[in-house]
């Protein structure tokens, strides 16, 4: 049975803000991934459509709008995986591309590699017809930055690194999207800018299979939360390894945020589904916005109740 | 017990040359790092420096002497990672940066980040004083290279795509060490030029901390293989949790070899080791370059012994 489920990021500090602007826009863009499914499109092209309307979306840190690094520039990951081949491409630290999740899945079907990097990965794009000087600065971000650059003053790049704090608190918004066709395929997709005031070439778990990004032929899953954190514990793989052994993508994803926290104190947020359209979706962290369609029902929500963990 | 075992990399296909001078160079390679663990150095010190010998020789895929990308340049992968803290640091597609694995472990230490690429890693590296402009081009890889570019003829890149059976031939000889001190602490890193005649940006296995390496406190494990492969089922990681449940290393390695066979029909290699000192390797192609070093013994060898795996 047909299903999608997608998220806006998650929110792992500090307080949640209403933005019932972006409920829509998650709204909006599930439904692009479920019509997807309706007129006969696979889960790949269903999770491609949703990421991409997010991208486009200034209210999520994918594509454009994303966050700015140390230098004011926009960097994007992404990674996009086909559960029945166990294919998979992956772009990270790429700019001026505004869909990366486009260039990811081309990335999959058009070259014997899986993750393409920085200025490599910008040529690749170009020569297969992308655009690939966009300008994905929004003005909200822009300044944010400027006010950033301001508190740090002269402690500028290169002897000014993000601090934890920072990290804490502006960190979130990343997309991803899961879903299930009627020929049972599943597929994965997560797309973002990164962590605000993140040096320049950092790559995080977005770009990475089994961190941000994993499919099989049971499940799939899309996470998002500290990258750094979520790169050492490689949390979709968990999830979707669970989902193979028969666990309901609920109970899995809640599983793998309890699993995380022990070994990692650090809050994440994850969407998961499974061959039947069971979906899951949960976080340890202040809220995770996500949207699901399922036989005809859209919904769309912040989801504040967090999985409890040891603390 | 304190112990280091290291690979130079495994043969997938074809045929295995006698290489002597290689397996000399294992030997040096190995004792740098055993008499890192006797002088008082870590794990962590121990590998990096068996890494950094084999990244100075020619004789391997990593550092100088590395795999030529399509456009004839040396572009380097590596990353390192501490089991006790689960900390890690990981370098993709950078140029000019003879030892990669220093950079990793720089990027570990000095930065909130896990994983830095490209034109971003190397500003970097140049930031903390590194070296940026080394010229990594081997002679040997170089003829390689433009016998590779006389073949393919007008097809040059941007159309032309490493073939499969160009992968098949010439991928081989990443390094990988992992050690284990006599406070029990663990550590594992790889570090390798990637594929001969690869696309600009491409970054495989050996800078994804779960598919290329992975340590935690009860394991460590390097891998070497196609890459691709590696980065859909994230071997290294799949070793530790082996080793983490009790399996002996030995034991480990080959349990994830055939599982690997299994979902991707495709050779690796592993070398691995836990807390106790045991030690670990095999491989499911043609052979395994590796030596260890364990209570005054040094052994180097090539392994041919291959894994049983279903066919």
């Amino acid at each position: 049975m047909k299903a999608i489920i997608i998220h806006g990021g998650v929110r792992v500090y500090g307080k949640l803000k209403e933005n019932p602007e972006r409920v829509d826009e998650l709204r909006k863009a599930v439904k692009m991934g479920y019509e997807t499914l309706i007129e006969g499109g696979s889960a790949l092209d269903a999770v491609e459509a949703s990421v991409r309307y997010m991208e486009d979306s200034p209210l999520f840190n994918a594509g454009y709008g994303s966050s700015l690094n140390i230098l004011g520039e926009v960097e994007l990951d992404a990674s996009i995986m086909d559960g029945r081949s166990l294919r998979a491409g992956a772009v990270g630290g790429v700019k001026g591309v505004r869909h990366a999740i486009t260039l990811a899945r081309a990335i999959m079907e058009e070259t014997p590699h899986i993750l393409l990097v920085g200025e490599g990965a910008r040529k690749f794009a170009s020569i297969i017809g992308m655009e690939v000087n966009e300008d994905l600065v929004y003005e909200a971000r822009k300044q944010l930055y400027e006010a950033y650059m301001k508190g740090v003053g002269k402690k500028g790049f290169p002897s000014y690194l993000p601090s934890p704090e920072l990290i804490r608190n502006y960190l979130a918004d990343t997309v991803g999207a899961v879903a299930v066709d009627d020929k049972g395929r599943l597929a994965a997709a997560t797309s973002t800018g990164g962590i605000m005031m993140k040096l320049p070439g950092r790559v995080g778990d977005s770009a990475i299979i089994g961190a941000g990004t994993y499919a099989n032929e049971a499940g799939a899953c899309s996470g998002t939360g500290v990258g750094e954190a979520a790169m050492k514990v490689l949390g979709a793989k968990q999830v979707v390894d669970l989902i193979s052994e028969g666990t309901h993508p609920q109970k899995a994803v809640e599983e793998v945020l309890r699993r995380l926290w022990e070994k990692t104190k650090t809050p994440f947020g994850f969407i998961a589904i499974d061959r039947e359209g069971n979906i899951g979706y949960a976080h340890s962290g202040v809220g995770l916005w996500y949207a699901f369609s399922k036989g005809g029902v859209i919904e769309a929500h912040v989801e504040r109740r967090r999985v409890k963990v040891e603390e």
